[in-house]
Formats: structure tokens, C-alpha cells, sequence
């Protein structure tokens, strides 16, 4: 059967999966665990042979580490598994319930979106993660994950099927790509997949993106500016940067460039140059901040080839580097914010809270902080309990998305055989009336 | 200037934009209102304009009362301004408030999304009402209209965009395109444009669709179902079904299948033939329909060409015309709607509740209703009080949308120097906890 004529079947089941109770849902995830526990060795073993091919092709030592499923990963992911269970129900939850008239009642309820198509490389603990909050959600999913753990990908995915079937859950409802000519005829079943989540490097991301009509999840890039105001407490300001750049470099929430308000500029930014070139950090900036930090000849300063012009800016490092310029105001930077960044995340540092109020209203981000690291972007940091992704969408889930994504609602209106005509002639009237949910 | 150099100019004061009070907006409106009725004359004028050279071109009568824009028209438009006015900002309102430690706050805000374009053919009035949405939401709007209402929007357009300027909204917040090229300019403009809003045919919406990469908000089908159960009270089915069919037969909320259960199929179709007969609907079903009919050999039956085949039920009539097939159970009236309908509005009519219940979890669609007809799915029947549209997408918005269709949210997140490294080193912990909204 080909991918489209299995994605087609699993459109047909998807209502049924979301039929299936929470109490079904959770026993699924139970099962799951006991049985990644028990197979332990078995997807080990699996991993062991991913690992070995993969030395033999030269793959470099840190894509290395994010293949490795070891006794350490599996921990981490039962512990997901059994907080997944925990959390609440997004499905089934009533966010609306409205007489319009005697007899004729409106709900809105939160229910699974349907079937969606998950794509990720290399790390075979996103494919556990994502098919079991797929799972907690009564969505059906079909992954596809990188042929380098091919392997470990196929042990666990076995597993986490049984133990969706044996749970009660319909035959179907997870389905699992291997070949890479598959994902472009997953990518072409718009009228099939709901929701597609590309997990991977930015440019995979981006490809996925350029090559569907199904909408996508997810950010390729994260471009995250942290502003210094003129108003900024400098030793607020010096450890909150160092974090939001050096703390996790790869990550899509750390700070790719400092904006500095000019009237502060000269004292600010030899604080801040020592600082980052102490904690690694090589900085590159317009010609006006090599000058001063020249002039301050204090370490950290800017090397020729790294003085930048204005579109230079639109740079993600994921790395020990950091762009810097200067901006006259509040409104600048926001500009600047608005025009180079990926509206991600961004933060003013300032003690004074009118500026911070203009900065976090007219910055058009997923996230607008004050006074701390843009790394707080973060699914588990915000007390959502799961993580789906980070979005730099505006519609649907925007910022970091927790299993909320995951469900879109319905409308069931239940009547008692009233006609539009009565209404529209006037007979009768709608009198709205809200119902507590 | 080029479409996309206005757009990008328009894409920058956004934040501005959003950032106006709502008594700006408000106050916008309300000189909207008087501006159009000051300048009714003008209209009328401009309006008497398109309909002569639309009279020329031979335009057909259908079409022409939708390009006529009347004192009626313009007291609707009006009454609709003033009830917007009177309706609650759907920006600014915070969704979820959380400390996620000592001094450290995260809040969800909606706000608006930004740049919004509107793509609409012939109804003037539809410029009115979707320019003002924008201007109540605080989105800034480009807009297209038909080219046989040419004069009278551009009257329209730079009334409504004067007054948004002379309420203090930022100039460029409203945009007009008019020549029909400049429709795919903006719909390339996917990096500036947040959301695109198609308002026409439904052959119109699909081309839109097919040719953006911006999210468009909408539907281009409405093939609605009225599933008549085993259990259904005939004296109720009949009336509902009437007005599903027939009460405006080109709302795409009006019903094009009609489903029987086999079971009651030789007595409720020769009793639903008849009345539908009367009310003019010519019937196209299943041969076994047909022969059902034949056999009751009452008015109303199935003429040969009317004979349907399994795929000649994705059928949208727009008319009074109605597809007929006849299911053995609730799954099958649902796996026929899910595979063949638009996930639009579906209904059962039954009187007993376990197969109600049934129906209405395994119908994926963004209305399912029970015993009442498929007309009712509105944003105004709803109480919603402005409609924005219908959606059939499952992300963002579904079914009717009002205005909460048109914000987003972001996370504001205030600090007091928090860094990550203090959290992920253990030297902190997060202890989350609801602030009441």
C-alpha cells in the first residue's frame, strides 16, 4: 500500500480514536512505558547496530550523541511518559455552552485534531515523545524518523502500537514512514493530514515548510534580541545577556543579537563586551560599536571582518557569537525587532516601566520579556507539563504549544426540530443565555 | 509603489495599530458610521455608476442586485457598525496569568494579528463590514474588491480609511488594491501578510486557496448533511429538513445529502418526497432510492438521469436540488459524511440519545447538530455578534467566527533578572501558580 492509501485509512479511523475515552488514552500510555521498560534490552541492542553504522559513515560526534538511546534517554522518557499521564485531558473540555433559545443549545468542545504527520531527524526519543502525546491527544499519527536510527526507530515504535491496540485503541491509529521518497508523499496528503511537525535543523524545517500544503507547526528559525534600554539596571543586565546567549547556545530561544540604547552605549557596552568575551563569546556589530568598544580597548572588542552591515542582522548563530547595534529609542528597537527578527522571542532590559510597557506591546513576538533571559521560551518552563513545540505562527498555537495544540473544537448544537425560517420570519427569537461550563 | 512595497510599509505600523486603545477604535467607527451617511449621496452616485456600466456588460440580474448598494444596504451596514461598536474588545485580554516563581510572571494577551488581506467579489457592503472588523480588532487590512464595484468602494474605502486617520489610527493601516493583477502580487506577499480573508464563489475561495502560501481563513465547500436516524420523529425531520434544504438554498450551511437509515427508508421517503416535491427540490439518489419511490409511486420521485453513483455525492447544488442515500447505522451516515461532505454542518435527526451521542462525537465536522436544521450554523445565529466567516479549517478558527477569529496571543513574561542557568542547575525551582485573571 502506498503512503497516501494508508494515510487515507487512518483518516477514516481518526474519529473513532477520538471516540476512545481518556481512560483508554492513559492505559495506552501505561502500557507503553511497561513495555519500553521490559524491551529495554531489546532497543538497545537496536541502537547498538544504529550507532555502529553510523561510525562507519563518518557521522560527526555530536549527531552522534543525539542518536544514542541509552539506559539515561529511556529514563528520561518513561519519566515523560508517566508526568503525560498526570496531566489533564485537553480533549472533551467545554469552552462554551449557550442557550440561543428555549430548546436549542449551543457547545463548543475541544476535541483531537485528527491525523497528524510527524517528520523528525536523527534523536529516536522524539519519536516516543511525540507519538505518546499524540496518543494523551486521540490524535492518529504517522512518523517518520531519520534513517540513521532506522533501527531503534522500529523497536520502539512496535512497541508503543501494541500497546496502543492492546490498550483498546482502533487498529491504525500510529503509522510509521521508513523511506526518505516517503516523506514527500506525506507531504503531498493535504487532504488527509491535519497537521504536520517537523522536528529537525532549521533548514529541514524550512523544507518542510516549502514543500506542503498541509500547515506546519513549528519555527525555523529563532532570531531572539535582547535590548538593553537606557533605563537598564547594568547588573541585572550583564548576567540575564550572558544567560539568554551562552547558556544553550543551539537553542532556537537563546539571544542572537543585542540591541543598546545609544545614551548608554559607551558605559554599557565595555561592561558587557569583558563580560561576553570572558564566558567565550566572539561579538560582531556595526562599525559605530567597534569604535567604542576600540576606544574603551577593553577585551571582547570587535574583529574587522566582523563589523556588520544593516542585513547582516537577519543571523541565526546557534553558537558563541553575537551581533550588536545600537538603537536611539524604544520604538527603534522594536522596529528593528519587528523587521530582522523571526518573532520568537525578545526582551527589554529597563527599570523603567512605561518603556518597558511600549516594548512589550509593540513587539510582534510569540514571547516579549522584561528583565530576563529570552531562555525562559520554553513548554516546561511555562508549567504547560508537555512540550508539542514552539511556534512562530500567529494562528492556532503561538509561542511554546503544550497539548492544547494539539486539540481543535467543534460546535454540537442539539435542537428540538427548530427551522432558520422561524426566526428569520420573526415567529421566534434567539435569546442568548449563557450556560456555566 | 508597488503592492508588496505597500504591504511591507503597511507591515510596520502594524504594531502602532495594535497598539491604539480601543476607544480609538472605537471612536474610529463611530466617525465610519457618520461619514457614510454624511456622504450617502456620493455612494448612491458612484453605486448608480457601476450598476449603468455593469448594465452594459450585460451582467446578469443575480449578480446585479449584489452589486446595488441602497439606502437599505447602507442602514445595514450602519446598524451593523454601531453593533460592533457596542461589542467586547476581542484584543487585550489575558487568557492565562501564572507566577512561575518568586518575581517572575508570565501572562497570555490576546492582540491583534496584524496584517490581514481581504480578497472579495461584487458586494460593496462586504468592504464595510470586513474593513471595520479589522478596525474594531485592531488588524490592519488590505483590501480587494470586484471590479464592477470599482467606484463605489473606492467611495467606501477612503471614507471608512479618513476616518481611521481622524480617530488617530496610524495613516497606512488601511489599504485599497484595485486592478485585478495586483491580487497575485499580494497573494506572494507571505512574509508581510499575517492572514488572507476570501469572500466570494466558492470556485473564487479554491483559486485562493491554490495559489498563496499565506493562511487563509474561509471555505470554498459546503456539502452539509442531514442524516434522518431509525429513530427519528417524522413529524420533526420533515419541517427541518425543509428548511435545510430549501429556506436559502445558496448558503453553503444549507443541506445537500439527505441520509436515510434503511430501516424506516420505504416509510419516511415516499412522506419526505411528497413535501419536499412541494417545496419544489428535485430529488437525485441511489437506485435503490429510486426504486423505493417508483414503488411508493408518489409525487417527487427520482427521474433516470437523477440516478447517483457513490461519487456523485461530493456535490454542492447551491439549488433546489437534493442527493438521497439511504445507510444501515450512525457509523455509516458518519464514515459517509466524513469521507464525501466538507466538514461544514452535519445533523441527525433521532429521537434516541445513545445514537445522537454517537453521531455527534464520530462526525468530524465543525458543526454537528441534533434535530434542528443546518442553517442555524451563523456567527450571529450563534451570538456572536459579528461574523468574520465560516471555517472549515480545524486549525485557528472553526465553523462560525467572530471576532475572536481575528486576534492571536503572545506571552509576556516580566522578571527580575531570572536566569536559566539558576533553574537548570537546581539552585532554583519553578513553583507555578495561577494568578486569577
Amino acid at each position: 500500500m502506498s503512503v497516501r492509501e494508508r494515510v487515507l485509512e487512518m483518516k477514516a479511523v481518526s474519529p473513532s480514536v477520538a471516540a476512545a475515552g481518556k481512560g483508554v488514552r492513559n492505559e495506552a500510555l501505561r502500557l507503553a512505558a511497561c513495555s519500553l521498560r521490559e524491551h529495554q534490552q531489546e532497543i538497545f541492542d537496536a541502537n547498538r547496530e544504529d550507532l555502529e553504522r553510523a561510525q562507519e559513515n563518518g557521522i560527526a560526534p555530536a549527531i552522534m550523541k543525539r542518536l544514542k538511546f541509552d539506559a539515561h534517554k529511556l529514563a528520561d522518557c518513561l519519566a515523560g511518559i508517566e508526568s503525560l499521564i498526570g496531566l489533564e485531558d485537553p480533549a472533551g473540555k467545554v469552552t462554551l455552552h449557550r442557550q440561543l433559545d428555549e430548546g436549542l443549545v449551543l457547545k463548543r468542545v475541544t476535541v483531537p485534531i485528527g491525523v497528524i504527520g510527524i517528520i523528525f531527524e536523527a534523536r529516536p526519543d522524539a519519536l516516543v515523545q511525540i507519538s505518546c502525546l499524540c496518543i494523551k491527544s486521540g490524535n492518529c499519527a504517522v512518523l517518520k524518523g531519520g534513517k540513521e536510527t532506522a533501527s531503534t526507530n522500529k523497536v520502539l515504535f512496535d512497541l508503543i502500537a501494541e500497546a496502543a491496540l492492546k490498550a483498546g485503541l482502533p487498529a491504525g491509529c500510529l503509522l510509521q514512514v521508513s523511506a526518505h521518497s516517503e516523506i514527500d508523499e506525506l507531504l503531498e496528503c493535504d487532504d488527509c493530514v491535519d497537521l504536520l511537525i517537523p522536528r529537525g535543523s532549521n533548514a529541514f524545517v524550512r523544507y518542510i515548510m516549502d514543500h506542503t500544503r498541509i500547515p506546519v507547526m513549528g519555527h525555523s528559525d529563532g532570531i531572539c534580541h535582547t535590548y538593553v534600554d537606557k533605563a537598564a539596571d547594568f547588573d541585572l543586565a550583564i548576567p540575564v545577556l550572558i544567560d539568554a546567549k551562552t547558556q544553550y547556545t543551539a537553542a532556537c530561544n537563546a539571544t542572537e543579537t543585542l540591541l543598546v540604547h545609544r545614551d548608554i552605549a559607551e558605559t554599557f557596552l565595555p561592561k558587557a563586551a569583558k563580560a561576553l568575551g570572558e564566558a567565550g563569546v566572539r561579538l560582531r556589530g556595526t562599525a559605530e560599536v567597534a569604535r567604542i568598544l576600540e576606544a574603551a580597548a577593553k577585551k571582547g572588542g570587535i574583529a574587522p571582518e566582523d563589523v556588520m552591515e544593516e542585513t547582516d542582522f537577519r543571523t541565526e548563530y546557534l553558537d558563541l557569537v553575537l551581533s550588536v547595534k545600537l538603537v536611539d529609542s524604544v520604538e527603534e528597537a522594536c522596529a528593528h525587532i519587528n523587521r530582522y527578527g523571526s518573532h520568537h522571542t525578545d526582551c527589554i532590559i529597563t527599570e523603567d516601566d512605561a518603556a518597558a510597557e511600549r516594548f512589550m506591546t509593540l513587539t510582534d513576538s510569540a514571547g516579549v520579556y522584561r528583565n530576563c533571559s529570552t531562555r525562559f521560551a520554553d513548554g516546561f518552563r511555562y508549567g504547560f507539563g508537555a512540550e508539542v513545540g514552539i511556534s512562530t505562527s500567529k494562528l492556532h498555537a503561538r509561542g511554546p504549544v503544550g497539548l492544547d495544540g494539539l486539540v481543535t473544537y467543534k460546535y454540537l448544537l442539539e435542537g428540538t426540530g427548530q427551522t432558520v425560517a422561524d426566526y428569520a420570519s420573526g415567529k421566534k427569537q434567539f435569546h442568548f443565555q449563557s450556560i456555566p461550563t
